[in-house]
């Protein structure tokens, strides 16, 4: 299994997060895609789906501009579900910490706000 | 398998370039990303291996916030694909047609900006 | 002055604001960016300034290549500000409606998703 | 006049191009956006009044997400501004360099490349 070593990125992220969830106190609740989880899921299925036959793609030498055109397509359901999760996020989390502390609203949009600035500058 | 309903749009848009095969004339040669095909298999794959590690997170109940980094990189990967795609089109496609003749190169270019445009667009 | 035709798209957002603000409510309050109203209308100063200046080098036929930089930095200069003024809004609105009710908190957090689904997929 | 002190950045830009402009050599015709610098120049003038009403909407206190609305709409006006660019540039100076000589096309390809990628990346 090749898997192990090309999600290296994936692992470190999992393993910076043990460290976050120590940190989320009150809120260590249902995440904001809780109630969609399966939807969520699918999602990247499909979208893992689409990388592989990109791949396919390449190796049968397909055009150059179809290649692109399905690379684009990729990158687009990959950010519509950025926007899902980012407004499942404000709708949860960041309203639980509005309504739980000034401190804790202020700490969450703030941390949202730098996820939403990731996602445009891209 | 549930990978061959998951890349539906994937098996149409190659389905589609069939038709656009045919209309290559003289540029049937290797396409821009030909020279690098390897480099291109190798990120497609670690790129797979991201989405997967995405869907891991959201099984596990990561935090919303490490989810959504996580899909931000994996955005960048698929554009940094999509921009090296671009050079070596215009490289070698685009560079070709303009050679060949100023109405290969005229389309060429025009097919060329569409793609660009989908990849800023987006 | 050429201004005001020039303008009609943000005449009509203000037009259609008119009847936003019939809707407010509880929040008729200052808005989100009241706070730093002096640093926006300066940053917007400095980007028609920059814009002016974009003109000005097409006009003295400058290098296509310079005229696109100085586009992407305007360009940079507008997303700031509108990651400026996401920020502001979540800080103040989405907050105080959060706190006054579940559907109000609602309402703002789809708006403001909205919006920012808006800044991503420009 | 505070313009000039608004303009450092675009200044700068311009004396940068000084120096490019020497080496243009065979290049020193007209740029690819000559054949419509009218055109160009009034969606530049068409979006300083648009960034002069964002302005007048922010010293009238609008609701922050209708100035946001008009922010996303002038920046997707400078997008498009920079895709006809790009294509322009592409059209003339890439394929006039492509059929000069290969060491010109691959220069010009790679340029062009870079302004893409800034303009993907924002």
């Amino acid at each position: 299994m090749t898997e192990a070593t090309e999600t290296t990125e994936a692992t470190e992220a999992a393993v910076g997060q043990q460290d976050h969830d120590d940190h989320h106190g009150a809120h260590d609740g249902p995440h904001g895609y809780a109630s969609d989880k399966t939807g969520y899921l699918k999602r990247m299925r499909r979208i893992e789906g689409q990388v592989r036959g990109i791949a396919r793609m390449i190796d049968e030498d397909e055009y150059c501009i179809d290649v692109l055109t399905q690379v684009s397509a990729v990158t687009k359901a990959l950010q519509a579900v950025s926007l899902a999760l980012v407004e499942d996020h404000l709708g949860h989390c960041v309203v639980d910490a509005a309504k739980a502390s000034d401190a804790e609203g202020a700490a969450k949009v703030r941390e949202a706000s730098e996820a939403i600035a990731r996602l445009v500058r891209m």
